[in-house]
């Protein structure tokens, strides 16, 4: 197993998730960051980020000494990242990328995207291993693909559509100023938006449940709403099941998809709430039939933090993989 | 219109619902609270939860005067709410029970409850200006009723059940001291409970449902979940329609079942969040197409306040239609 | 008592404190509110901010119909908000300024701001009632005043200066969206800012203490926080007495001096919490002895609305004193 | 320095500091948990209250094995704690007690309650190091006597008193189920309690205040508030400095006094907010100058986390040094 040290490039390191990236960094004990980036703090001490950091100051991306790095994250906004990405390979780096622009194949993509993996472990473990740039899962679409894709893989999904119901902490909205993100907007509110199956995220959960049910996968209906808490993502699914499968045989497939995963848990009489997974890089399930209904359905909750196993902790998890170190290596 | 002061006795007045029918009365211009009873706290001033109430001590159940009273509303708990609905009945005022007892008649139940109106004004106005006794609906059944009602009448649900994914602020699970309800517990944290079709207030809205569909009413799942804040729910609740029924047949089934009425509002071009119901008696309604789906279906966002349209606001509106007041008289 | 509607125009409408003076208006039973301004929000319909406002758009303020107007408040940003003040009473109508611009006499400034009267009905209700031109005081101020008043008026105060301790809620820092004011960084977070005596308010605070004191104000010092909550602020203030001045001496005359005032309540028996006094005009205030000190000293816990005694109620309290209203006519 | 496993049993171990207490010892690497009581809970498993505890069940204090152990936490309530804190002692374990049984030394105490060495390491930390008992300070008081005790030292601490205005998130006040500590009674609100100088912490702050002065300590006053948050004390105090101290003499002997102490850190430039301590054993501490004053004051802003630095974590930083281990072994 490796355990050389890792040289690290950070781009984008100012936002939430940025932030909670460089609080990994420096708890992990193959890392070593090298360079972190911001467009509009340039100048700025890093350990106004984070204590910890190392004593160096954000530079602006162009600046940036790719070619001294071992691996670069990208925490820019979608459709700003895709361009430095594409810089830092040409590098020689891998490349993590955070944001949106590399999730879902596009037909009219430059081809160097297409050696982009997606990077879900549970799914993909394998070819993260050897990948040099891994396209790292929305919040919502890693809580979402986990709990659809045992289901679909084993054919048990019905007709109907799968009802995926959200809710992400305040973090999920980025860090930028916005009206609309101010405490005294959102205290004591919730609300849902992109309603009707018209967020971003839904081409991503759709592009890997379909690749696992490997042809006819269902229709899936998703809704996000905004919590008034920080972090952390819950999710309420509801899943038919398909004809002459019971609820007793679905029940049991989560348990026995993730037995082995070091980041998921089923738990076992009760569901999950955020503060299972707050704070951690896990994944936590829970599993309930839906009494008293005419066609099988079984409630799947799940919760994770939106910072960690949503983003950041995953992008670690994924270096990991990458680097050949220990999966768990530096995470909460 | 009647406008003599009707007076007014109060069954359980120290929990949120009991507190927010007194503030209501209080500020009722036809209202005169001559009792308010507490079995834990007999002695205390009325004044003690609310600054402008009348100079009245609680005293207890047993010694409540309700022959003196016109009306009297019941906030004691499910199940021992029963017995002092018939006691204040049969000494001759009107009475409103916000209680589960009355909500959904029982083959095995007294005579007299079969007297019992449900008190939600949008579909039995009628029955209740005559009522003697109302059975005031629950929080999230008159949040569901409202939503799927105009659906399910008009013969457009389809196949397969409809979501009803609720979420509720923390004084819907009432003001005894509970480890699980303290602050430490439930700031920044979110979750599901009775998952899998199992909470009580399922019964009444099927019940209410199957009637307003008069035979082959659909399925329903219901999720209530707790949510860090004080006051409202927010209920999202998706709604597959009948073949040959067309999403543009039913967006505007909403709009036009409630055009009338004084307390439903249907949002155009937006969903309603917390905000836009919490301190009123107010229902806020969104609806929305689901797009990329096979099957038709639409999405409606509700919210209400659960102390007020919820629990409080509809009893007193009902208290008006049942006196011959004005239906929002003393209702913000 | 006067009772003819008075014709209302509102420069800088779109902010919390506009937003929560529009609310006033509309439920006051003299006002028509004729204009609102905006810069930014020009031509949105004054019902995007409040439901039951009158059908008119946000305008510019250089197309304000300021002579159309009996009353117009002013609710710019300090520095913006004098010129507009001066255009607007040039034009005929009685004007309330709620910024900061008019509050405290400044020898260079142009001689009509010497108009202003101080408007904090409780210290200068007499010249607020022959006013034309009203300085409508700081939230932070308004509770600082009104406790060390009494005090220093009978001349009970000591040596050694006032401590005075501030908490906001979030809405007092404004509705711009700034990064330090979004939910993911004040939730959970309680901070000290403007520390050392720095703060905009002290002078105002001197001001009329000193005023109140005539001759021989003590010192002052003042620490505003902020708050992880919406609304409200609560001050707890640390006042020496003079020499042979006991604390029974001075215990009662918050209570002696208020006795006639609707918005201040003295409590007995226990201290007021934000829950006192946030959604009403209310001053909540408690007085408690500081027992094991070798010099006598009493602390003053008060509690406000910021949005209501601490600016727009106030607001329409003084409105209602200059028009010959109800002083209360239209206040929660 | 020692590095040989240490058993640890823990007494109390359900409230939020026992649980605090598991966390830690489960994550540092000399410790192993063998026993932890409750007598509420007694046979639930210690992982229903921490995931990667050990597999033991809760048992009764009276089933203790103190025999056993090396090192006995006890988190049991004031009052309470007393008694068990002698039984384990002459069991002969090492006995760090969170409680407040032991932290003043009373006349009428038994001979062997005067061992306890009080533990707060930045001013005992020779004497626990030899210590057999630890009485571990209170969450205010460890903030209060942090920030006096560098003035009062130094002499510079002038007449009039220093008042220490605190405010503290709701896991300070225990997880017992009390009305006043449910979410919908602290969101929103904020208030003060325990007003003039009547909190039990008083006298444990005069205690050590008065030893760090050597005589003639000034008084303190002292009010504790009730925040909106989990997590966190933030505690404001205002300082009046002795005749002829400047503030220029004052404002750095913060830093002098603990810039060789792992867990206070002084700022620079900015004042600290919870967000500085919450999740680490950290004091954060800020200090300026207050100015427009007649006599010279300063004022210090100081941030713990009332469970880690406030309690759990100062307990193990106290085991760590009568262990002889390095004295931030597991500490976060």
């Amino acid at each position: 197993m490796n355990t050389s040290v890792q040289r690290i490039g950070i781009l984008g390191a100012t936002g939430y998730t940025g932030r909670e990236l460089i609080r990994l960094l420096v708890n992990h004990p193959a890392a070593e960051i090298v360079f972190a980036t911001s467009e509009s703090e340039a100048g700025t001490p890093l350990r106004a980020l984070e204590r910890r950091a190392p004593s160096l100051e954000l530079i602006r991306a162009e600046d940036a000494p790719f070619g001294e790095c071992d691996v670069v994250f990208s925490c820019l906004p979608h459709g700003h990242s895709l361009h430095w990405v594409e810089v830092a390979r040409a590098a020689g780096p891998r490349v993590i990328d955070l944001s949106h622009d590399l999730r879902v194949p596009r037909a009219d993509a430059a081809p160097w995207t297409q050696e982009a993996v997606y990077g879900l472990p549970e799914l993909h473990r394998d070819r993260i291993r050897g990948a040099r740039l891994v396209a790292n899962p929305g919040c919502y679409p890693t809580a979402a693909i986990l709990t659809v894709a045992p289901l679909v893989r084993t054919g048990m999904a019905g007709a109907g559509p799968i009802i995926i119901n959200s809710a992400s902490g305040a973090t999920g909205a980025g860090r930028s100023p916005k009206r609309q993100l101010l405490f005294a907007e959102i205290a004591e509110d919730f609300s849902a938006y992109a309603v009707g199956n018209v967020h971003r995220h839904l081409e991503e959960m759709r592009h890997q449940v379909g690749l696992a049910a490997q042809g006819g996968a269902p229709d899936l209906v998703f809704t996000p709403h905004l919590l008034p808490v920080r972090r952390g993502i819950l999710q309420t699914t509801y899943l038919p099941l398909a004809e002459g499968v019971t609820v007793r045989d679905a029940l049991g497939i989560w348990a026995e998809s993730y037995s082995q995963e070091p980041f998921v848990e089923v738990l076992e009489g009760r569901m999950p709430s955020l503060r299972d997974a707050v704070g951690s890089n896990r994944v936590s399930l829970g599993v309930a039939e839906v009494q008293q209904l005419e066609q099988p359905m079984v409630v799947v909750v799940a919760a994770i933090d939106n910072l960690l196993k949503g983003a950041a902790g995953q992008a670690v998890q994924n270096m990991n993989l990458m680097c050949g170190f220990e999966e768990a290596l530096g995470l909460p």
